[in-house]
């Protein structure tokens, strides 16, 4: 008698990960899908035997892939793409990002998150840990898109768009995690933003209340060396010991970034069980420094891949930061087999889930949730195919993407994306991008630069 | 009266170069095209009163752009996509590339090349340089997919599959050049390989035969430490005064990588007026070293673009090169205004025009040859824009590429190649694919690495 399930998807190679831990590639093969779980995987001849599907889904010449993890963002900023590159930081944060985000309205907020939700469903993200302003906001996005999201109020020493009193603020988290409490995809975390921007006092206090409410933190820590330094100045130590010394480091803390670490520093990452998002197209761009990864694998770190924000990048796409992952360290560190392929995929996937305090996540195997993405072989880029994960890191633009899956559920499909209308989503960025223009007084920038004022 | 034109293209945006050189963007504007050449281009309102054309496409929300240039490629090496990564440079040549490449067969370098043309023109290349064996099958690719090559037969000191026997390797470019010279879109170059494949003789040879000739001149160099090394050890010089006295480096020349360069030397380059392809995947994936591309924009050297071969990228997409490349000079140079889109952008486009030797293309304007692409504004990565010239060189993944025109033709638009059928190409991949992998003796390799054999 077979048994029945929900969905059953066919696809030419599926990527699945066995009992042991290996990965190994199916071919011809099949996954049942029941109640947003992968009830079965195997091969399409002996699937269909064993599995009676209410709907069946034949993707044909496609790799099944596990859903991407973007363990660092804010997607809000989506809406600034663009805005302002190529800039010294100072002039970057303080003549453009910070006066901007002073600026902020929810609705913003909650169209950026969107937006980009909808582009990292549209290459291969099921999940994204994001920090921001008024970050309701962009769990309610992540909740229309159908993405799983860990998401938290960025905490500041000062007010904001998002917390006007900071010593609100743990009532404010508390209110947010209770109000996403029972919601199957969305959960809250605790941020505070940074060293720099923060105080010993609320740093313990954040200390607190993620053990007062169960909930992870995440921060960013360490994201170059002027942070070092000036952390060093007003605290008398560099950013990893200072945040050891609160109690910031534990197995539940996911820190952004930690660019400027010294040997013994990584030594302190090792053993505190923390987990380290590497944002490699952030740090290029903001040339930030570069990231240790060979010294922190080696180590035995935990690593997830992150996008960090749309104005640091200009994309929210794992696939980009994984191919980049791959090969900045091979450059900086003059040797081409640091960083294979299957590591950095590790760090995009399993990494990820880690990352989020997810540990079912990032793989396809039996039992796990089914977040699954599909890439189109038929891609010229993705032909032939010998290696399904160099493929993965080193030739997928993201654009292949077929599918995104979510808990089950087809979120994107060859085009459309299923929860939302894009075309509204579209209509309202003209919209949005009209008001920033406006907030950012682009109109008396060169014509090379920006579109003009009337475009 | 109207004057009339064999096309209109209608298009939310057009970056175009004025007759001062300066880029700029035209909203709601057309572009006319007759015999191959833009007749004239401007807002739609306009030239639609102007020009009454025989066929019409609206391809709405995009941004027009020149055609990408490819300025160092092997296109043929797709057939080895994904097939030895991560792994040390003597192994990977030694082990795996060189043994590839002594079973090749005309075949197997056309339909490498064919495919390779298909992924350029999937991702918004116009045209490209190429260097390998059996060079014609490249250039009939190129002839086929219709795109535009400067194409060389890779020279040696020793046998290939291209040219058994070297001393006839001047009478074979000769033959070359003859027999695509009427070509309106493939044309010759004389392509040593490298310094440290090479004679001083066979050197001074292809400098007298390009002379004779009248064809550009293109080979590798610099592209290692190693190589410099060995090139003093040789010959008593590095790489750059070697090639300079022998007469190698004129404004006719461009070189790719030039990794490996002092002050002095670049400097030599600077007052050579040779064109630099910069290959930063390449030089990444392969640990090469960092190209010196700040300097060499502060001295004026001309810069242009290149994927070089997908065994070493594992892509053959000009958009990843902008990206890539845009950042990797701010992560080294620890200063993120270093490389600006603008000076990118400007490399993958007149700068691939000006190592191609053919100084009309990479701008769209009006009596320059229609080589132009179209990138899908609607995509979520490309959304919000205020910066066009940002979004293609750090948004845009290439898969956005809606349509690629070279020449007046439309060679690719909404997922169909015109000139050839894709179709029929994959399926000869499945082929390829079976050979090289019986060629390779992949069998005995895990299964996490690649495919098992049935597949």
């Amino acid at each position: 008698m077979p048994s029945s399930c929900d969905l059953a998807l066919y696809a030419a190679h599926i990527l699945c990960r066995a009992e042991d831990g290996a990965i190994h590639t199916l071919a011809d093969g099949a996954v049942a899908v029941t109640d947003g779980i992968i009830s079965a995987l195997g091969a399409k001849s002996a699937l269909t035997r064993q599995w009676q599907a209410r709907r069946e889904l034949d993707l044909g010449n496609v790799l099944l892939l596990p859903g991407l993890i973007n363990a660092h963002a804010h997607a809000s900023m989506t809406i600034f793409r663009g805005l302002a590159d190529d800039l010294p930081l100072m002039e970057w944060l303080n003549g453009h990002i910070f006066p901007l985000e002073q600026r902020l309205t929810g609705r913003l907020v909650h169209l950026g998150a969107l937006l980009g939700c909808a582009e990292m469903i549209r290459t291969g993200t099921s999940a994204f840990q994001d920090m921001y302003l008024m970050e309701d906001e962009v769990c309610r996005a992540a909740d229309v898109a159908g993405l799983r999201g860990l998401a938290g109020e960025g905490l500041f020493a000062f007010p904001t768009q998002g917390v006007p009193r900071p010593e609100a603020a743990p009532d404010l988290v508390r209110e947010q995690a209770a109000r996403w409490r029972r919601h199957p995809r969305v959960r809250i975390a605790v941020m505070p933003h940074a060293v720099y921007t923060t105080t010993p006092e609320i740093l313990r206090a954040c200390v607190a209340l993620a053990a007062e409410l169960d909930l992870p933190l995440h921060m960013h820590l360490a994201e170059s060396a002027a942070e070092s330094a000036s952390c060093l100045k007003m605290h008398g130590k560099r950013p990893i010991p200072y945040c050891r010394d609160l109690g910031l480091l534990t197995p539940c803390t996911s820190l952004a970034h930690v660019v400027d670490a010294s040997e013994e520093e990584l030594d302190i990452l090792a053993q505190s069980g923390v987990c380290v998002v590497h944002n490699p197209s952030s740090n290029m761009k903001l040339a930030s420094g570069v990231t240790r990864v060979p010294a922190m694998l080696e180590r035995g770190i935990r690593l997830a891949l992150g996008t960090d924000g749309a104005a640091a990048n200009n994309r929210l796409n794992m696939f980009t930061e994984m191919g980049r992952a791959a090969l900045l360290h091979k450059a900086v560190g003059g040797d081409p087999s640091l960083c294979p392929a299957e590591h950095i995929f590790a760090a995009a996937t399993t990494g990820g889930a880690s990352a989020l305090g997810d540990p079912r996540l990032g793989a396809l195997a039996a039992g796990r949730p089914a977040d699954i993405i599909a890439l189109d072989l038929d891609s010229p880029n993705l032909q032939p195919m010998y290696a399904p994960v160099s493929h993965a890191v080193y030739a997928a633009t993201g654009m292949e993407v077929r599918m995104t899956m979510v808990d089950g559920e087809i979120l994107y499909l060859d085009g459309r994306f299923t929860r939302f209308s894009y075309p509204d989503l579209l209509a309202e960025m003209q919209e949005v991008q009209k008001e920033i223009k406006q907030i950012h007084g682009l109109l008396n920038m060169s014509v090379g630069q920006c579109l003009s004022a009337g475009q």
